[in-house]
Formats: structure tokens, sequence, C-alpha cells
């Protein structure tokens, strides 16, 4: 049997076995891409801007027309003209003279400044008055100050956001090359677990795990696929094992993992081929009893069946396979802080992922712990996000400044 | 002309014209149901768990059975059966009787606690040897632990997270009620602005906004359509205008909002009814010259038509209108504390979002301002996120810690 893991071992060996894992690409319309990965460095096919643009409204100068100007000894530059926004030029000023550029105008050849409309004077006698020096290149973006052509302007895996696409919309980019989405399949196990849609009889439960990871795992970047309840015999898991490891990168089994008499998720998964389990136990709480497994290249995991074990595991492990996978770099993840409201005692030698409510009392933000007893899906529901308690802490005091992960 | 608002008056003006708006409700399958908006307060239609429920593997006992157990003198109880998963128990056990018991399973009658595997001795004589003395309620969650048939489990105006659909499944919802997505129109105004697939003539420039603003609002609970472009005058505004307002609950109109000659956007608002514009300009770097109108109930922005500025303003102040709207309660937010890299000056009065990035320096989370000239969109897609400066600071010191919010 595997020894059980470090929570960093886990990740390791996650990173050890999938992050070569290859995906396709695609072709996706740009509006359509926000969340999805880059396949390839995208180069800039143009300068942007394409021309040299004024960034307030105003009077284009040849600067050296303006030097020495004050409010006392103005400038004197005869007005012949107005740039209009999006078209092309026509009148090439020339020495002495100047046309008005609004915001976003093209600044004319002969130029090389633009002069804030603030700082001018129109006293309708076909002359602008200029009352402040102007220095070549004040208040202009010039030619490819925002990307040169062929320069890197988003990274191969980045995933993409918003302004993202916005700087692909600026070159002119309707399609965008992505990585294919994930396919996760979710099996749930167990011989009392019914759908959700039936009443339970006796000690029936339903199936709560499927959904709240199907819920969780609906993101641009991914495909989830609910592969419904079976049984907990070694023949009716490995079926459907089989069938779901076909058409999925990532396969979730969910219950069946504890090192009990029902334990058929790890004998399913070693049958299937090599290397087959790669991980059995996390030295963690809650989740101890969670499987990773790998065959031919793609991903099962056994999630422990209580769901906040699960969802929890799902959250913190998942995340990070679906992550390493995907070939997303690790991110930096914002939290809150808050001070502890009691005191939680030390957790011996496991790290701790403790879901917790945070509460704003004059002004400080107090953390508790949402406890409940084992399995009880309340506590999930109940807490804002966790505490990430590491293995050497000998457990924390009220009083002590926690930092606090959101769930979403 | 009205005045220049602050940040908070400008939440304010939102909140009283927009946070009574009306969305209807629909019913979705739960699986469907993320990130959207229960639209009253759910009950629990029953006591869950159903039945009360040992949370190990174990031995059913009635705990005066065990009292006095020890490892040197251990009780012995006649075993009687095993409880299977998910059936209805047939066996009742008698006094100084047990039934083993797995995780999850229902407890029998005349039985209280369960004593886990660990603590009994399983001789092959048809008796189990409990080593240690249970209390009453050890190792089982009961009847209606997780909750009380008619106790709210999910408040009206929460947004559904994962493990909410978890509990949802729990209780066998289906489907379930949420409020109607908010429909968000985007209109592009400019003689400038082109779409992205065209290629720039002059100082023509492709539609950033739409694209990057649209990309931001694909998320559960909002549906934007793109309006396309139209040319900077006040008729073709308006068309376009009505045309959108009859579809959509708010409007967000890019471009066309600076004090310039080109101010149509105010003048179309104007015109369409009352109260009209309800707020024009706010004290805030970037995106002063924002507008806000409010034609029967529904919401009209004008953002600005820098890119960057018009990215702050929306993922401010639209999101802030969206929440209201949509009667989202405010949410704590996220962020990671960082040490300015660099000096960064004053900003004289005017609160400011200033766009970061940061970096990891031997463990220290160094904080670096994105530098840009006025309108460059790489300013956005460089940073990861922003600092918001209030209006008394003086400007922030290299050494200083900060808060920074990521964009996403």
């Amino acid at each position: 049997m595997l020894r059980v893991k470090s929570v960093d071992e886990t990740k390791n060996i996650i990173k050890e076995n999938f992050s070569k894992y290859h995906l396709e690409t695609e072709k996706i319309k740009l509006e359509e891409a926000v969340g999805r990965i880059i396949a390839a460095d995208v180069l800039a096919p143009d300068d942007i801007p394409t021309f040299h643009r004024s960034t307030v409204d105003g009077y284009a100068v040849k600067s050296s027309d303006t030097f020495g100007s004050s409010e006392t000894l103005p400038s004197q530059l005869k007005l012949v003209g107005e740039i209009k926004m999006g078209e092309k030029l026509e009148i090439l000023p020339k020495e002495g003279e100047t046309l008005y550029i609004p915001t976003g105008g093209e600044l004319p050849e002969n130029t090389d400044a633009v002069v804030m409309i603030e700082y001018s004077e129109d006293l309708n006698d076909g002359y602008i008055y200029i009352h402040k020096a102007s220095a070549p290149g004040n208040n202009v973006v010039y030619i490819g100050d925002d990307a040169k052509k062929g320069a890197v302007i988003i990274e191969k895996d980045s995933v993409l956001r918003p302004q993202d696409i916005g700087v692909l919309a600026a070159m002119g980019f309707s399609q965008i090359s992505v990585k294919r989405k994930l396919q996760i399949g979710i099996i749930s196990t167990g011989d009392e677990i019914i759908d959700i849609d039936e009443e339970p009889y006796g000690s029936q439960v339903r199936d709560v795990n499927a959904y709240a990871i199907y819920g969780d795992l609906i993101r641009p970047s991914c495909k989830p696929v609910r592969y419904g309840i079976v049984k907990d015999t070694t023949v009716e898991i490995k079926n459907k094992v089989q069938t779901a490891l076909k058409e999925c990168d990532i396969l979730l089994i969910s219950g069946g993992s504890s090192v009990g008499i029902k334990d058929e998720t790890f004998n399913v998964i070693h049958s299937l081929g090599s290397p087959g389990v790669i991980l059995h136990g996390i030295a963690v709480k809650p989740g101890k009893p969670t499987i990773i497994g790998k065959i031919s290249e793609k991903a099962i995991v056994g999630l422990p069946g209580h769901p906040v074990s699960a969802f929890v595991i799902h959250h913190i492990f998942v995340n990070h396979l679906i992550n390493t996978m995907l070939g997303i770099p690790l991110k930096i993840t914002a939290s809150i802080a808050g001070t502890m409201a009691v005191n939680y005692p030390s957790n011996n030698g496991r790290e701790e992922y403790l879901p917790v409510q945070f509460q704003n009392e004059s002004d400080k933000m107090m953390i508790y712990p949402v406890f409940g007893k084992s399995g009880l899906i309340s506590t999930l529901s109940n807490s804002q996000g966790y505490i990430h308690i590491s293995r050497g802490n000998e457990g924390l005091n009220k009083g002590d400044i926690v930092e606090v992960f959101l769930w979403t």
C-alpha cells in the first residue's frame, strides 16, 4: 500500500504526472474567449496605434513654434483647419500654422505636439494664441507606443481576461486559437446514493457531490459531464469508468474511497492499466482518503464520500490538477485578513483546510470556524471561505491574525 | 450643469435610483444555477438527514451497554447482523446486542451511539468486544442536524455557489426559482471607431471597449448584447439608444462622453425622458467624464472613450450598478497585500484607481504602478489589479504596504 502523502508531495505528484498533458487547440470567436487559454504566443500584427495620436482636445503644433510662449507673451499661430476623427488628413500645416485636433485625432505631419485647449485662446481673428511652451511629444501617443509590430502581446498559457480581449480587438483578431476545453467526468458511487429527483427510502441520500462539483466546473476552460450513479461493485464501477475515460481528460469518482470494505475505486483504478494508482491518501483534514490514478496520461481522482471532504479536496487538489493539465501558471490568490474570534486547537501533524465564516464587528473582521459533525453539508454552505493551517501549527488562538481564502 | 460627484456620492446615487429595480423570476434546472440569484428564501422541505446517521465505520450500540468499558475490561455485545447502505433496517437489536454499521448507515432503533471499529475487537465468536465507553450521540448525526424542516436554507438575494447547489441537491430541488438575467446593451459611438474585422484607414481605431466589456459581462446573471457602432450625431445615437432601451435593463454607451464638442450622449439621455441625466462627472482618476442616466427605471451609462478609463469605470461603477439592480448584498472583496516598489505622487483631491503589477521578490510581494500615456490599452492588459487611493491621500511612498484588488 502507498504511503500517505503531504499536501506538497501531492502537488508535486500532480505536477510530475500531468504537466505535459497535451491539449489540442481550436479557433474560436474573440467574444467567446474570456477564460480560455491561449495556445501560442500572440504577436502584434501591426504597430498600435497605427498613427501618431493626440491624447487631448487642443491644437497640433510644431513645438519649436511655441518656445518661449507664456500668458503675457503668447505665440500667435495661424489656424488653417480642423482634424476630424477617423478621417485621413488632407491639410499639412506649414511653419507658424496650427489645426484644431480632438482627443484621439491623428497628428498632422510637420507637427510634433499638441497644446491643450486650456492653454490656448481663440479670438476669432484667424489665429490661435498659445500660452504655454510645448516640448516634442507633449500630449501625443506615438505609432507603436501600445504595441510594436511583432511583439508578444499575449503569452502562451495566459488565461484570457476581458482586458486581453480588448487588446486583441485593437489588433483586429476576430478569432483566436485557444486550448480546447478539458472534459471532466463525474461518477457517483454508493449503494445508498439516489438522484436528486427521487424520494429517499430508509438510509438513502441524494447525490450532493456530483451536483456541487458539476456546478463548480461550469467555467470557460472546462466541460463537466455527469455519468450518473453506480452501485458499489467493482464490475459496475469498472464498466462506467472505462466508458467515461474514453471521453474525458479527468474523471472524478465521488464516494467509495474511504479505507473500508467498500473500497472498490482503488481496485478499479489499479486494474485499468499502468501506472494506475499513483497516490492513496493525503495527510490533510478533511479529505485523507483521496486517491489519484493515471491511466494512459489521463487522470482519475477518487474523492472522499463526505460532501465537505469531497468539496475541499475538489477545491484544492482537483483545481490544481485542472490548472496543471491546462498549463496555467500558478496564480496568486487573493485573500482577506481577519482576527480569530475563538481558539482553535492543534491538528497534530495533518494540514487542515478549516471552513470559516467572517463577520465585521466594530470594523474588525472576526473569523469563526464553522464547526459541524462530519458529513454535514451545511458546514460548507455556511462558510464563506477557509483557513489553511499548516502541519507544524500548534493551533490558533483567539486574537490571532489569519488569512482567509474565499471559496470563489 | 450637474456638479461632479465623489465616488461615495456616485454609489449613493446608484443605490437611491436603482435598488428597487424589479426583476421577474424564472425556474431553471439546478445544475445551471451557479451564479444565479435566489428570488425568495428557500425553505428545507424535510429534515436533513432524514434518519439518524453514523459518521464512522463501527458498531451501533445502546451506549449504556458500554459504560465502564476499557481495553482491560471490554463489554461483550452479541453481533446480530450488519446494516447495509441505503437499505431500510429490518433487525432491531435488543439489550446487549449490536450490529455492524458503515459510515452513512442508518442507526437502528434501540441504539444511540456508534463505537468506532478501532475501539472494538471481533474474535469471530459471535460477539464484539468494546474497548471504550460510549455516550449517547457519539459518532451520530441526528435527523435534522443538517437542516430542520421549514428552516431557511438559502436566503433571498444569495448568489448561488457550488456548495449551495450541493445543499439544494440534498433537499431534492431539481429546479429552482431565480431572478432572470439582466440584459445589458453595449453601444459604441465615435466617427473614428471601426469593427474589429475592418482595416483602419487614417486615424480610425478598432472597437476595443465593446469587446472588453462584453467579455467581462459574460457571467451567469447577465446577458450582454452588442448593438454595434454608431456615428457621433444626436440623431443616430438617439435612434440606437431607443431601440436598445426597449430590450435592455442597462445600456452602456462607450465613447462620446468627454466634455468636448462631441458630447452627444448627454443630449440624447437628457432628451429621452425624466429624470434623464442623474450624474455628470465623477471625481475619480481615470474616468471623470462619466454620465449616468435613468429613463423609466432603466439605467444608461455613458462611459469615457479611453479604453483604460472605460474599463475602470465599468469595473467599479457598472459592477456596482449591476449588483444594485440584481439586489446582491455588498460583498467582501478579497485582495493581496503588497509593498510599494516605487514612490507614487499625490492625486490632489481626486480618488484614484491605479492599475498595478506585482512581482514576488525574495518573498516580498512588490507592487509596481503600470504607467502609461493616456489611452494605451496595454496599461490594462499589463496590470493584474489595482490600488484604490482615497481622496485625502498625499501619495504613496516606496515601502508602503498597500492593498491590491485583483481584476478578477
